[in-house]
């Protein structure tokens, strides 16, 4: 099997050097053709080159492999591969969430596979899981902790009480967070993985934009005070559940009870659970990001294509999100409280209110209206 | 794909439940012909039966799924299924830890198959992912929460407070616990998941009896709050490392850093970890027990068997245990201080000492010099 590779930076660089080591029986035959870089001074690989047509269009190349990240050309990229009817692996969780939809529609129509499993959770084997899981059961609902930069930053102002911006600027310095951290820290990149989590888990293809999402921006040292006074740890989660047909999904930061072995997630690990018919709740714990486990990741795609491994539960069709029937209880900081008047349950000082059970499409509704840029939103109870 | 189902308890209904359910297309074509009871009063299903040979002999059945408990007759059933050339699943975990080369043996000889995935974690999809992770990487070592009574009875004893008694009756009371529960309190249990996790991580297997196996039986509610007052929290884990060539193993009551998320697992619940080589840490946490979660573990391993699913990874060897250069530091409490002269770093009271860091086959030693029925030993740091 002749790989063409996409991208040689953090995650690329960690496939080639996974493949090229050749250590297990199963990476046999296995190997890298060519490697598309933007400037051949990347490195001196024979096998570098900078124009992705030479890739795409040679015969002897099997399945194609982005790590590139971005929208475009990564998108173009996936089209043409799977209208060609090779097989795509990608690690481009925002690509790939995108053109969902369009891109399962190239594969069952040209027979090429899409393998993205380095797309959520990062080194965890979170969506084999999830398919090997459904080779038996219904899956109900999923939540997680799918971003190791905010974990990184709340857990770290648990930990030491420091305000947000000192943790960001820590997990900058360290190589967690980018130098525009909004991705992570707004819960775009939590809203990708809930969006291909629930294509895997129910085999229901939403638009990102349709999942309601909520970051860490706004979170300061006197909220994760509140958590810890009332045994919460504060987490951000994507979660998604199937109930009576609706996709139920959303992200925002959770106040779990300190019982709950998720809330002990440190540091930049994650997380992700699943409740299945069978087997009840299972959860897998690794390294979210990081070159050699993402690459793991994408090279499990990759073994299983060579191994021609289906997995027959999966029939994912175009979906939209229902939170219709969601209520909970929510903590809000806001400057302007008198938007809320009716959903204010308990005060907790003059800009920080508690809500009673309340539909989360009301709630979402009335802090839109509240049009607060400060605003720090977070789920206390479900 | 027809089955014969030796055993109707609480793993063998849940089993039989699963599959005439039907519920997937991975589940087509797999059907239960025969199930051995003891006595067939046990329920009214036509295919009861009471003599093992009918179910053996029976040139349409394919496997054998074995949910006896016991060491006889479930090992020479196993015997004679592989020496038949049948494939054999099984969730007894005693008896395949006890006679694995034996049967590695007769698979290897006669073609037949072995799927054991219940004998380790319950629902918890361990050995799939041991085995789905050594496509890729080699495993350094692995280690765990393995048994959900004992978890569940130190757990309690850390929350409330208790005496061990009081939370082995508890245990008891809710089916959690064996009227003679000293597998489970003396550490056996988890002795053979640690056996067979290393034949599966590392291919060694060991004997059991080799593996140093410490419980809980001894544990007092004052060792508990040295622990808490050390931001330490107990757990029993069985832990195996492969160094330099070398397989290091043991079952013993474990100090936990509070800051572990390891040490967070509470209730009946499970978590085991390995380490990759590309992977690093990753961990999987579900039910370790129940009838459903069990039974969804024997029945991944038969739909593996229908779909042909082979890892070329593992080659499975006789190995012993050498536990020559393991080091640790360990808390003892005994009435026998005198046998630890040397070993003795840090008195806690007249009767508990932390050592320095010793080498463990030494302690070891002293534990056996000492002959203490009612010593607690624990690893404090290793």
């Amino acid at each position: 099997m002749n790989l063409g590779l996409l991208g040689f930076g953090v995650v690329g660089s960690g496939v080639c050097r996974i493949i090229d080591a050749q250590d297990t029986e199963e990476l046999k035959d296995i190997h890298i053709s060519k490697i598309l870089v933007k400037d051949l001074s990347e490195g001196n690989d024979p096998r570098l080159c900078v124009n992705a047509e030479e890739i795409l269009n040679d015969p002897d190349i099997d399945v194609i492999v982005e790590c590139m990240g971005g929208l475009e050309p990564a998108h173009a990229i996936a089209a043409k591969t799977l209208a060609a009817g090779k097989s795509f692996v990608t690690s481009n969780k925002k690509m790939y969430a995108t053109f969902q939809q369009e891109l399962q529609q190239l594969s069952t129509t040209h027979g090429g596979r899409i393998g993205c499993e380095a797309c959520v959770g990062g080194g965890i084997p979170w969506l084999h899981e999830v398919a090997h899981t459904r080779r038996i059961d219904a899956i109900s609902s999923f939540r997680g902790i799918m971003n190791g930069t905010t974990n990184y930053i709340l857990s770290g102002m648990t930990d030491t009480g420091a305000e947000f911006d000192e943790m960001l600027k820590q997990a900058q310095s360290l190589g967690y967070a980018e130098r525009d951290p909004s991705d992570d820290i707004d819960g775009y990149d939590v809203r990708y993985k809930t969006c291909i989590s629930a294509a895997h888990c129910f085999d229901a293809m939403a638009k990102p934009e349709e999942i309601p999402s909520y970051g860490i921006r706004n979170i300061k040292a006197k909220d994760i005070a509140w958590a810890r006074k009332n045994q919460r740890i504060i987490k951000l989660i994507g979660q998604g559940t199937l109930k009576d047909g609706a996709l139920q999904a959303s992200v925002m930061p959770v106040f779990l009870h300190e019982s709950d072995a998720m809330s002990r997630v440190s540091s930049n690990f994650n997380q992700i659970e699943l409740n299945g018919a069978t087997l009840g709740r299972a959860a897998f714990y690794g390294q979210g990001a990081g070159s050699l486990p993402t690459a793991h990741a994408v090279v499990q795609d990759i073994i299983d294509l060579k191994q021609n491994r289906t997995h027959a539960a999966s029939h994912p069709h175009a979906c939209n999100v229902d939170n219709e029937a969601v209520t909970g209880t929510y903590y809000v900081r806001t400057a302007k409280l008198a938007s809320f008047t009716g959903l204010i349950d308990q005060k907790i000082d003059e800009e920080t209110f508690l809500t009673a059970a309340v539909s989360m499409n009301g709630l979402l509704q009335a802090v839109k209206n509240a049009d607060d840029p400060a605003l720090f939103l977070a789920e206390v109870d479900r």
